[in-house]
């Protein structure tokens, strides 16, 4: 169905540049994850330098997790010039829900400029599809919806697909196709970063993958895999997360083709 | 005396979330120390969202690592917030005797607003209080004044508990009671970061115990304890500070009854 | 040669504070490493605090990785500082050649006070050599020029020493002659912040020696040593970190007698 293991050679020969606007508290194991899969990263937040860095890079990762208006006119310049060349863009809506600032931000960056990908748990995403739901800091809580139906409204929308993470990672197309991946592990909620590192992967794949439904799950689906391979090794989150990162580094033919579980979603 | 084991039920039956505004070297590890326990980080800085942060959250970290003058701004907002609303605040005075700007806006978040645990090195907390210390960057320097003297004067001036971590950790309350807490390891001192996870650690056990000296052994304690159980399978700092994050995400019954060491400070 | 056992004791019994002014991104290896090696970082960023900070401190470590205009001043400001006590500053030119923000930004500090010691890969050395060639983000790229040759151009100019990192690193003083540091591993390209973490320990080296080639060959010697040990332990890259900055820690006679491969430049 999804090709994972073409894409994953593919940014691993293309070495794509995957430009990062994000938060302080994940930025390093984002970088490291781009490198982990052989990709090759780049943070920045100088708006005197988004959109020249965007105009060299492949693709555009931005994150709200620790955001101020400032680094939000950074981040719109860069979507400016990702736009104009036609890069891909990942925007990981962290806390939309919880505070004003950052819902009122996101929905500042959807309506002025194009996302290709919006991602998020689901309380951010049901949030950006009108709900009034309360995001616990960046933590989801219950929404009374159905989370497929929200995503789907959103990516209509914004004619854009939408990525809601969780135990079962829901991906939908602007068109309402799209895929569910099922791969994971529990101890990928038991520390801080994984939703951050998953959007950097996705801006990795979409780089170069143009269906971004396709790209997001195939990013997805490895990064639940090695999850899986890494919960052999270790049952501690500390030791489980080092080698969920050797996991991502060592991916193979055998591991994915096995292992991948991506559903056509309904 | 300390029912360590109770409020660390609680601390995972409640799932509080923990507000951070903090430096950036070691932020990913205090969110991180925060999850293992079993609650839940937020960490922003913007000042546009401190107070409303601070509003859907159960207790406040700060930390002056990596203080501006924006930062404190930030700070400040969040402080009378949870004020407020009467949530616990743990102010971490990293660095204050080593510049002005450390001392200066470390005094005017204390003089202006009111701030529960006040937590600092030896020659952190004697330069709050008065004394003429010169602290080296981050790192504690020999004072001359007798430390648990130079804690209640500071913990009476600013009605507040004062913790001042070391080999042995001495919590002062208002009152002049409190307690030396005696867990830990030598190896916590050669990493970065250790102080600042013991504040987080302290904000976590804040937000399910009123009596802040209480909370703060608690937490000191812990972290202590399971320093101690990492030092059993891990003999240098970087292997240890990961098995230290399993260690914490592990506590139990058995470790937690057997090993405490809190005294009550004469 | 050079004695870089030495220069290791003296770090341990001296414990110079390193100040860094930084990027985000690799801000906690960046002092960690100082920590491992035996020395004591501070990191900061307000400009309020830049001279003051860098008085009490014994060299200045210097990184535009995730610069803004705001950082470079505050940059400036520890520089005149360094200058005016004589303490050894270390600036790693990240992406210079990337953006003209990068570019402009240290040619500005360059041209405006004086840096002892300036570090980069080779197109980050070139293009401030005056080469026109194109970083790819942080990441170098081929350059047409003999690096050795541009290392010597920068070095007379700017009357400094030059590091160029790399599978064998260049180190030029401003009389042209320099050191090839054949220390190292392959596995160090496969995660992110070696570049910094190189520098920083560059800046514990001239702390302790006044010939900031050797202090630079010192400390590149003793990270590829240790990148070496450690890859006799560990495979892939997250296992292999965690590794290295333990042997690092544990460095010793033994080892750096025997492993070390530092020869003259020719």
């Amino acid at each position: 169905m999804i090709n994972t293991l073409t894409l994953l050679k593919a940014i691993q020969a293309k070495k794509p540049l995957v430009h990062h606007i994000t938060n302080w508290v994940t930025i390093y194991d984002c970088a490291n994850i781009v490198r982990a899969i052989g990709a090759l990263p780049v943070m920045t937040h100088a708006k005197e330098e988004s959109a020249e860095m965007q105009a060299i890079s492949s693709s555009l990762v931005l994150n709200i997790g620790t955001l101020t208006p400032e680094l939000v006119e950074s981040m719109i310049l860069a979507i400016q010039k990702a736009n104009e060349l036609k890069h891909p863009i990942v925007f990981d809506a962290v806390g939309v829900g919880a505070t004003k600032l950052r819902t009122n931000k996101a929905l500042e960056i959807m309506n002025s400029v194009h996302v290709g990908i919006v991602k998020g748990n689901s309380s951010e995403i049901a949030k950006l599809a009108g709900s009034d739901v309360l995001t616990k800091g960046v933590e989801a809580t219950e929404i009374k919806e159905d989370i497929s139906v929200m995503a789907k409204k959103l990516a209509k929308k914004y004619d854009c697909t939408v990525v809601v993470t969780g135990a079962e990672d829901i991906i939908v197309s602007a068109n309402e196709t799209g895929f569910i991946v099922k791969n994971g592990h529990c101890l990928l909620e038991e520390f801080v970063g994984t939703g951050c590192m998953a959007a950097s992967l996705i801006g990795c794949f979409a780089a170069v993958e143009e269906d971004y439904a396709i790209a997001s799950a195939a990013a997805l689906s490895c990064f639940g895999i090695a999850a899986e391979l890494a919960s052999k090794k270790a049952t501690k989150p500390a030791a489980f997360k080092q080698e969920l990162f050797d996991q991502i580094y060592s991916l193979n033919l055998a591991d994915v083709q096995t292992l991948q579980k991506i559903e056509v979603l309904e």
